[in-house]
């Protein structure tokens, strides 16, 4: 029996939602957004932003982030962003097939956040008008970070006041949003348009969706060719109401903080426990939902000879794994998790 | 109260598919295609097609047709459809941006099929590696077409006859392909890839799925590159197994045929019953689930008035309008609707 | 020897050019622009069209109209153009490369010169802001035509006027723009912004440059992304001073007017000369530099065997010729052709 | 008077070249192309490099790399190359456009020079199938560098043999080709095909030509797509023949290596010279034609004071400063260039 802390996508739907869009199933609807579901869904989005903005729904986190891009960032343009982010790494290419070919410039910065003053040093260089380098146009950060950290309010703001400064917009790629926001315990308004944010790619999958996700665009005005951006890339599903319909129930009755909350709590609970074996080194503070820790070869050996299946990550150095956890991860099944490993460990040491 | 002929993407969900959504919920599953349910939906499909292929399931009928262009045609590729398909017209450039920017070439041809000679006519001219010229590469065809009308499996032929004769692999828009099928009473192979098509979009989306399409390749060692292709377009769903699930459901016990031939049947119906109307034409054969007919202004009054929604299609006279049925269309209403059709007619005699 | 009447671009460049090129040769100068001949080059046409303009030289004519286009058309828009207009047929795709994929959609009409009707008929229903289709965005009209033809200063204010109607910039592919000009007997101005045109693509290589056009941008303020669209398409050149100097000897001493008048006047000696002969038929009026007539076999052979090179065009019949003459076309050779022509037409009556 | 230090690219046209543009304006010839200066190119081209080649000239070094490099990577394809590479930095995402928007990525080394350990341990883990990933598919590197440093045969041979082992094919820019031969003293064929070079950026504007640069493939069955490549991206000359034959005069008698020598020596003389002046320090080696070097503040303002023009590199020091030598460079203005130097530092010493 395989017990996942591989990744959260590993986890299935959570039954509020799965009942939501039973529910959205009855009789018909108008197709590619003009359904109730989808209108109701623009009215909770004011409502939970304090703010007037514009939704669109999309089924990936990769499309989410791709779609938004292109809209803040012309084919020449320069989108800086985490070497470790996803858009960086993981989306193949995504985000240079939707802008036309914007280029993706890595700002360092510890714990998978970028350094706003490394962001500030280049831009106070880059571009200036000169045709031969791309120009300065967005930036994107991630909220939690691939290193399962997450940017305080102060961090968001230092970076968007800098790329502000330069007249550049700012994406936030929330595909752990939720398990980032509990974290803060702000609003979702302090996490982003308040601190300086232009555009969210609000995820849900991750956190309890089938496949759900929203960009959000505070500025409404700025969203004028989403619809375009979104329809060419095959994004814009004609039985949209599903889409609308998960994003509701994930908001309703607080499910995605609670849902949230529990994945932090297990990933906490996890660090704690392995933090203190010999061997165990955690390479950065857990915020969300993620871990990452140097683990000793007979460790793993345990957890894996007991079904535990995780990532051995490779990086910042070769003995790093990465544990996840989610929405549905058993207290039980990380206690038994821990047992494995402080039974390794004491082997090992005896 | 709506009742809806204006697509059969109005329709919702078909509940063997809801449940197979449910029942693919139990527990943790490997992410991104790596699941139970996707490996069995190949097998399923190279029994179903009696062939070897490989499959790629996305959400949207866009996604798979642009995705699969994208395969068959380079940057600098002419690829040959019908004006009215709906890659030329209805999907936003997306072919365009999928493929990087190949040209959609027009040939005409009745009721929304391409006409075999005037691609043969078109063929024995163009490029010849002029560099000059869009380089012919790939030729798209819709089953069931726009104009609800079926390719004859000798029709097929032909078109992918002389396509092959240059070299030119042939794609299958089969957004209805279930609904062409059940028309023409043959296999999934014979309607594929023993008439010579290479790559199919397989629609299950405006058939009873919730959202699912699979793009299958005849030739897996030819989709070499489409998990690429997926993956940069941002239709790589983590939770991978719900589309598998979908497309498995809409396979299992002929669901998909059993829903194709009802939506047939009720469009059949309505074109019999309005056919035989004064002032009614139809457009073209009614083969599948679409009924296109010049209405008088007095019968579209009425049946609006009844709460009957359908399109003003507006081509190719002003008073031809659209009607779609689909799976899920009640047989007291298509007789409602033709009820309140004679009833105008009637009034309007007298 | 080969008598060249295959196309403009077959001749050689204008002496007065390559001094030109040779003059500019003295020493060295700033590069990529910051040259002398380049800031004159912007005076020199802002005299020249007795307006403010943004000058863009480049090295060919697919770049001046595929990086115009991309300047005046999202990825996703439609681009109007007539069926066999340069971008549309000639340029391998380079306009939909540009723009990152928007739709080259084709507008009919007599004498390769779209029909302004027919624009304003599509338009009315088009895009309205649904994003299934692509977005009308840009039109793009040929003077002279590819069909040898001109449009008058009336016909293209009827095209800008629908297009401006619909908010839609309109581009001129001025190819042969002396050509054009000089048969209307206006002004720079009358046949551009006046008439409505808002980018240009003034060609100087088929009229005597060696490898120079210009992008015209008549709203300086909307030029602002063409230094980077320009750019990164490799067409800034570092020794620029060389495009630059072309264009100015180009219209020094009204070069370019005398050069497009000699060759509409050879152009106009053919027509008239083979026009008159039996079994000869011009498709088109001959208003440039480019006569298309159907040429009875025999006499076809006949010119081929006293080294006469020019195209069978095979459009619209098999048996339609292209000829081109250019600035350098010899009088004795027209005189040549039409010596032969009489002959081989005698001929063959006797 | 201004004294051009600044680049290459602000010396004008060598005599020789400019004379051979005007001898190949004799008459007309066929365009695109298919001229006798073309054919006799490819001939010599094979001859130069003792090895079958297909050749296409363009007009611009920007152009030569991102059509090469479309011609290698797919859109989803990773292209390494050296962070400071003008791929990388000066082209403003040409290579993105012109790929379709494959991602560069940076292999650090010394001299902006990859490293082929860095270049292997990132091969070793990167790709291998996973789509999320962009698809290692070619590497790039510039000879000479933008460091003004020269690959020795055996640094290049490291580094294809990394390339090849994974199957990447590998491009070299060669921008300033005839300065790193000279510097190696080996022959053509050595410093690329028999060196793992598959595809070849020849560059000669920078180094005399007035705009000619020319794509060599060494297999010339992987060049069938680069003329749709260059077409479509305007690229293609239709008065072809002033390429090839600025490249023919270009190799001339060993024009272009008795310029590169010259080149060469002068930025040798410069860097011996003000390397032994106090506060100045080279960079790096100089062993093309551009020295990078530390200058104190008054001597920068004496040799500006002076018409000196050079650049303020600003990296990897605020006080690094770039002077680059040409074909015509003046020994008797270097001489200049060191008196004044020198007595600035002496000047600042006492």
């Amino acid at each position: 029996m395989t017990l996942y802390f591989g990744s959260d996508n590993m986890a299935g739907v959570c039954p509020a939602i799965l009942k939501a869009i039973e529910a959205a199933n009855a009789g018909d609807a108008m197709s590619y957004g003009g359904d109730a579901w989808t209108a109701r869904l623009t009215s909770r989005m004011v409502e939970l932003f304090e703010h007037e903005v514009a939704v669109f729904p999309v089924a990936t986190g990769s499309a989410a982030n791709a779609l938004s891009l292109a809209l803040i960032s012309p084919p020449w343009g320069a989108i800086y962003c985490h070497p470790e982010s996803h858009v960086m790494v993981d989306e193949c290419g995504g985000p240079e097939l939707q802008t036309g070919g914007a280029k993706l410039v890595p700002i360092p910065g510890a714990g998978a956040k970028m350094d706003a003053a490394a962001l500030a040093a280049l831009l106070v260089n880059a571009g200036k008008g000169v045709p031969h380098h791309v120009k300065p146009s967005a930036v994107t950060l991630t909220q939690a970070t691939e290193a399962g950290t997450v940017y305080t309010v102060a961090e968001i703001k230092a970076l968007t006041g800098v790329a502000h400064k330069y007249g550049l917009p700012v994406h936030m790629d929330g595909s752990r949003f939720g398990n980032a926001l509990v974290r803060l315990g702000c609003s979702p308004a302090d996490m982003t348009w308040r601190a300086g944010v232009d555009v969210l790619s609000f995820g849900a999958t991750k956190n309890g969706a089938l496949a759900a996700e929203a960009i959000v665009v505070f500025d409404p005005a700025r969203a004028a060719n989403l619809p375009y951006i979104r329809k060419r890339a095959g994004h814009l599903f004609s039985k949209h109401r599903y889409l609308s319909a998960q994003l509701l129930a994930y908001l309703d009755d607080e499910l995605w903080l609670r849902n949230a909350r529990h994945a932090n709590a297990m990933a906490a609970r996890l660090a704690e426990g392995l933090g203190n074996l010999p061997g165990v080194r955690l390479i950065d503070p857990v915020e969300a939902n993620e871990l990452f820790a140097d683990l000793p070869e007979p460790l793993v050996g345990a957890l894996a000879a007991q079904g535990f299946d995780f990532y051995r990550w490779g990086s910042p150095t070769p003995a790093t794994h990465r544990m996840v956890t989610a929405w549905n991860t058993d207290l039980a099944v990380v206690d038994l998790v821990l047992d494995a490993a402080r039974a390794a460990a004491m082997l090992n040491r005896g």
